[in-house]
């Protein structure tokens, strides 16, 4: 069933505050502010979650939410999301609900990152089977995508507090997505990936923030098989990458970068 | 009933590892990574939550968890805590569980941070009534704090991929930890000044992550007054502080800061 899409709003929006703070001189000056608020997913009209998001894409972070969690299958089970941001929820109708969502949703994970993540059901195990093969890739190549990123991180520019994440292809960016969570960005992008029935397995996600446990297997479970992060990484998010067979490529700034994983991939020029 | 203590284990674990990469150029590095551990908590044999952590404090993280969740409210309810890494799990017992943890546990935010943090319950609620009075600062206590500051932060100077927080009063450190989350970092600082019997009231609470709006709520919690942050401001966490009365100061790094919050008590010197 190709092409299916749920019917969604289009409830984006682009908080970008301002506040006056005073430097350490007492200086008064006029800054930027991420914004922040709350979004409660109802599914099927039961309460599953809320997640404090930037708010810039809703509607993805909802499906990449229920998908990465497994608590909806296919995106032709769902019916309608609908974001509202007068009561700060997200509707979400299937046509069929799963039987064991209440098994699935009775374990969770509160992983890393620099928050504590949650993961219901079996996110942690899920990933056990999986097996995915780094391309080849040269310190070129990492350049290309760094350099075509380096116009994205928009709102980090202006007002910090948030993470991006992105979705590449050879130097173009299929999509880059900022939140204030990184897990709400790469659960977003996961989501625009459903909806438009895009493959992983020719693509390098990136991100800003650090490649914990949770990161990684969120990107597995997309199958992308090269990972690009500006920070660092930690040694289960090694060892997961390691074990599916995932390049991991970390503290990529400007002309530096470190390979983790998938040394065996990476083309040095000589 | 003072200096109460639960029984406790003391399976604190210091988890460095080191890993060979290679650089842009080819050439191999012998580098530092984070440890990353699951810590599954059990209360009275109910599975809780899994916590991704570095382990240093289990226990403290463990304490702060339950105490920051609403899930036990005094800290003479605690019988014991005893880690086991053999299982990854923490087993908490009491002398009396609540009645309503059910209820609790049925509720769960996810909130920002540059992870999706879980808070139970009522969390999010619980600050409409605090009220907190942000102390007078000036330019040189804040440098005071900053340059106490410097000879910590040692796992990030190390392997990067970790938050740390801090307990300040004047130019004393009174406890400084690190963990792969900012928010597990908070928590096993509130289960320290639960277990010590500490007042916030004349400390300053200094983090190397962001002021989002969970982190506020939990820095109210522990009374604690003025806020200082390495890194950057949502526009909720700090129209909560406002609304508490905590002051907050961010981006501070060197002999730079800005003052977001409790412009009144900032003493600028002329």
């Amino acid at each position: 069933m190709a092409n299916y899409r749920p019917f969604m709003s289009d409830e984006g929006i682009h908080q970008l505050h301002t506040t006056i703070v005073l430097d350490e001189h007492g200086e008064q000056r006029e800054i930027s502010l991420t914004g922040e608020r709350p979004l409660t997913i109802y599914l099927d009209k039961r309460e599953i979650v809320t997640l404090m998001t930037l708010g810039a894409q809703p509607e993805l972070l909802t499906l990449g939410y229920l998908r990465n969690q497994g608590l909806v299958d296919t995106l032709t089970d769902i019916a309608s999301i609908q974001v509202d941001w007068d009561v700060d929820s997200v509707a979400v109708t299937t046509h069929q609900s799963k039987d064991n969502l209440d098994q699935l949703m009775s374990r969770r994970t509160v992983t890393s990152g620099c928050g504590q993540g949650t993961m219901f059901g079996n996110l942690l195990d899920s990933f056990e089977t999986l097996q995915l093969q780094c391309p080849e890739f040269s310190a070129e190549s990492i350049y290309q995508v760094l350099e075509a990123l380096s116009d994205y991180n928009q709102m980090y520019k202006q007002a910090g507090a948030v993470h991006g994440c992105a979705l590449c292809r050879g130097n173009n960016i299929d999509i880059f997505i900022e939140d204030v969570g990184r897990h709400n960005a790469v659960d977003a992008i996961s989501g625009w990936m459903w909806l438009e029935d895009i493959d992983g397995d020719d693509k390098v996600f990136y991100t800003t923030g650090r490649l914990t446990s949770e990161m990684v297997i969120k990107v597995a479970q997309m199958k992308i098989p090269l990972l690009l992060s500006r920070s660092g990484v930690t040694e289960m998010g090694l060892r997961i990458a390691k074990q599916i067979g995932i390049g991991m490529i970390a503290r990529a700034k400007g002309k530096h970068f470190l390979v983790y994983s998938g040394n065996e991939q990476f083309m040095v020029q000589s």
